[in-house]
């Protein structure tokens, strides 16, 4: 467990996160990739997740909406680049709300003496979408579903 | 016809290119979207290239492979994001001598009075990969490619 690190250059179309887990990289990835598991953490509280479709292979589309208490619905798509492994996943990454607007996202899983280290490369068509895609709440987005993350790790852990 | 603009400045990963052809903007898209045509002039003309895959939708692949007379192969694959259009289509590139090293290509075209403006925007995961691409002959190679295109777009337009 440890604070999220992100870096945002100015005039740079990308964004680099760094985050440690107290859990193996298989345990990590699983959380990751298994719909079931995904649902559980990714992105804030307030959110419910539905996953339309999350077909994990080459050339495989994936989609899923947040939806909140007063029916709100946010949709988001993409296509995975290459065989998704532990050792990286390739990943388009589009807004619903902003069509037209996709990044390109890589995350990679370091195993370091049963801690995972967990990063992240999100790639922009400009500087302008970054920075929309940054002050829309993509860090707090990510930091408190990283916590979920934790403690959803903690539970998978103890219950094996 | 026009000679091609390229924008790679320094500390981004990134690299724009604009190009201007005397044909109209279906017609472009044509020899951009249809392996019978992409194959007549996509790169360097000493490369003989072959269409393994081209499924132009979202989700679908596509593979090519770039061949000499001296033996030497190149293969290059990547994925649609979104439903390909002439209002632009989204694909990640990867080359298959670099595995792992992925980039993102927007290709848009943009009609004006009877030409057709190609703008291309390409995204890598950090600016040491688009250093790499750049200094391989990415421009040398789009700038004979898009010759060899204005070539083929005048036969076309000549035949119809």
């Amino acid at each position: 467990m440890s604070d999220m690190q992100i870096t945002a250059e100015p005039g740079v179309p990308q964004v680099l996160t760094e985050r440690t887990f107290d859990a193996p990289r298989g345990l990590v990835y699983r959380a990751f990739t298994e719909p079931d598991l995904l649902v559980q953490w990714l992105g804030p509280r307030k959110y419910t997740m539905t996953i339309d479709r999350y077909d994990l292979r080459a050339g495989g589309t994936w989609r899923y909406v947040h939806a909140d208490d007063a029916g709100n619905a946010f949709g988001f798509h993409g296509v995975f680049h290459g065989d998704p492994s532990p050792d990286g996943m390739v990943q388009t990454f589009e807004f619903e709300g902003a069509p037209g607007h996709v990044s390109m996202d890589t995350v990679t899983f370091e195993e370091e003496v049963g801690r995972t280290i967990v990063r992240t490369n999100s790639v922009f068509q400009s500087v302008e979408a970054r920075d929309a895609m940054v002050s829309s709440g993509m860090e707090y987005g990510m930091k408190e579903g990283y916590e979920r993350l934790d403690d959803l790790l903690g539970k998978l852990i103890a219950n094996r």
